[in-house]
């Protein structure tokens, strides 16, 4: 099987900054698979970048090195870090972007090398960290253990006397909301609200609803997810990433 | 020859989904290739989806695998379907976003898998159609045959008196205006306007113009154009599509 | 090693123009590598691309085809070329878009198919060109040598009595100021000034000045870069390519 790498930067696509980093994978390994899962996280936005490595990594093959590289930190103290959990490696700034996978994890500090650019260790640290995993290279030969990775502190919904409260994580393109609650903590559910407004009982996809009309549905990740049929409900709610988001 | 699967989405390039499906896809099989077509549609237009496949899948090798997901109807009654047209094969909604590709089709309808998400086929159902697809797995397999899938009204041409009418159907990145006029109707024509503005005669490049004048030309499609020579003929006539173009 | 093409274009990635080229390329040799450096180069901006180009190349394995075409003047009498430039080929149009690879270079002029599109050389004449540069058919099988190839003039740094002047070629996604000052020119600089408006004293990285400070260090690519830390430079000057630095 070809190794497959996955890279999650705040990079965008217009500069040359993607390809610089793809280029020193293929450099040390021609034959690995290279697929993008976003350059286009908004600048620094550790949250988000975090959000969504959670949800796509799962999906790709197990043996699958992801490289992630939010990282408004570069060059500073903090640490480099890379990680095995559940079969796939991570590699990326210790900076709480990988915090959704660092439980039971094997986690190293990886050496940075001399002539490393200081404002871009995408390219001189983190990919070539990646094409070594990806060549089977064990983890314990990129650097010495870790211990205490960064750990970003992630809002967890609360749900009591048959109500639940908890707040929208991410926004995508279609100006759909995602919040932090678990599909099966709104089976049977009345009403949802959002930063106070109704939007409805939850329903099964969009299809359930007129066009124009608010449908709360369980996502494909697996959590409750709050849109406007053919339309976007961040722009219609005007809300987004912290919106309280009530179920009852 | 290593098989080669093609992306058509609405998807954007900011969030996981893009990737999530690819993800699907190279779980089923690793040595696939992948290309991107757009991700770009704007959300929900199945129009511009249909012009950009219409365009794109002719130009791959036959027995490429093209994946179409602009679904505005997802998880509703519609049907998901997968066809088989002169050597190359396609999946996606049955809601006329394959409309150019079903002249002489073979068409199944797609089984749905009990544990696919109603909210994301394309990952759930035209990711993995397409992978089963490309490893050559018979069309038949994949569902039973289906024989009236949804045709989209496609706008036609006039041709009358020396006069073409016809209309605006896609407006690119540079501004160009693409005309739903076949070039071989417009060979010895004296004069092009857009909703009712003279543009010029036919060329046959930009660079027959000087820059800023309108230029009106047979595309790399085959299609009457109509651009400003570094400029947006989109901007400066402040059309779209739909827009009327006469021909004399 | 499989072959690597790039390509570089201002085509953007919502139209089916690069899916074009990379057909073009994969129908006459499946097993090329395509890695894309970058397709939002502002349309017809050469400068751009030829920065963009001038850094990115140099990264991939010797041996990798790179495509450009940022082409304002296609079908013009502007001719179509292809080089050899220190173990790496380069295909795209004698627009001055390839100055930085040319010292040195081993060019020549690429016949025009009869039947390439008069807009669309980069799906029919410089894709094809690349498939035959990277499956290692000769430059002199692609057409006839060619002495003198367009070369953009380029801004060149000045230094004088301790003080260095040059200007801004590129700003990138974050808003960084890239200047055409070799880092070893700031080595010891006391201050530098963007359009007259000081910026400090080179730093070596964004972690040594505080949040929404401005600093000036050595960037990535060697030349002298301004940034403002967790903010965007070219926003808070007010200023893009172009505008002048000053280094003492």
């Amino acid at each position: 099987m070809r190794p497959i790498v996955t890279l999650l930067t705040d990079f965008g696509l217009a500069d040359s900054y993607v390809a610089e980093m793809k280029a020193a994978i293929l450099s040390e390994a021609t034959d690995i698979r290279l697929v993008d899962i976003s350059h286009q996280v908004p600048p620094g936005d550790i949250r988000a970048a975090q959000y969504l490595l959670g949800r796509a990594w799962r999906r790709f093959p197990v043996g699958t090195v992801h490289v992630v590289v939010v990282d408004p930190g570069v060059g500073s103290a903090r640490r480099a870090i890379a990680l095995h959990h559940q079969g796939h490696f991570f590699t990326g700034p210790d900076n709480g972007v990988l915090t959704s996978v660092l439980n039971e994890a094997e986690v190293v500090e990886l050496r940075i090398p001399r002539d490393a650019s200081p404002t871009f260790q995408g390219r001189d640290v983190f990919a070539p960290a990646a094409a070594r995993l990806a060549e089977e290279e064990p983890l314990a030969g990129l650097g010495p253990s870790l211990s205490h990775p960064v750990r970003l502190p992630v809002p967890t919904p609360r749900r009591e006397n048959g109500v639940v409260e908890g707040e929208v994580i991410y926004v995508d393109r279609f100006g759909t909301l995602i919040a932090n609650i678990p599909g099966d903590w709104v089976q049977g559910a009345k009403a949802i609200e959002v930063s106070g407004k109704p939007v409805g009982a939850p329903r099964r996809t969009f299809a359930d609803v007129e066009s124009g009309a608010f449908v709360g549905f369980v996502g494909s990740d697996g959590l409750l997810e709050i849109a406007v049929r053919d339309g976007s409900a961040a722009r219609r709610l005007g809300v987004g990433v912290g919106a309280e988001v009530r179920v009852r």
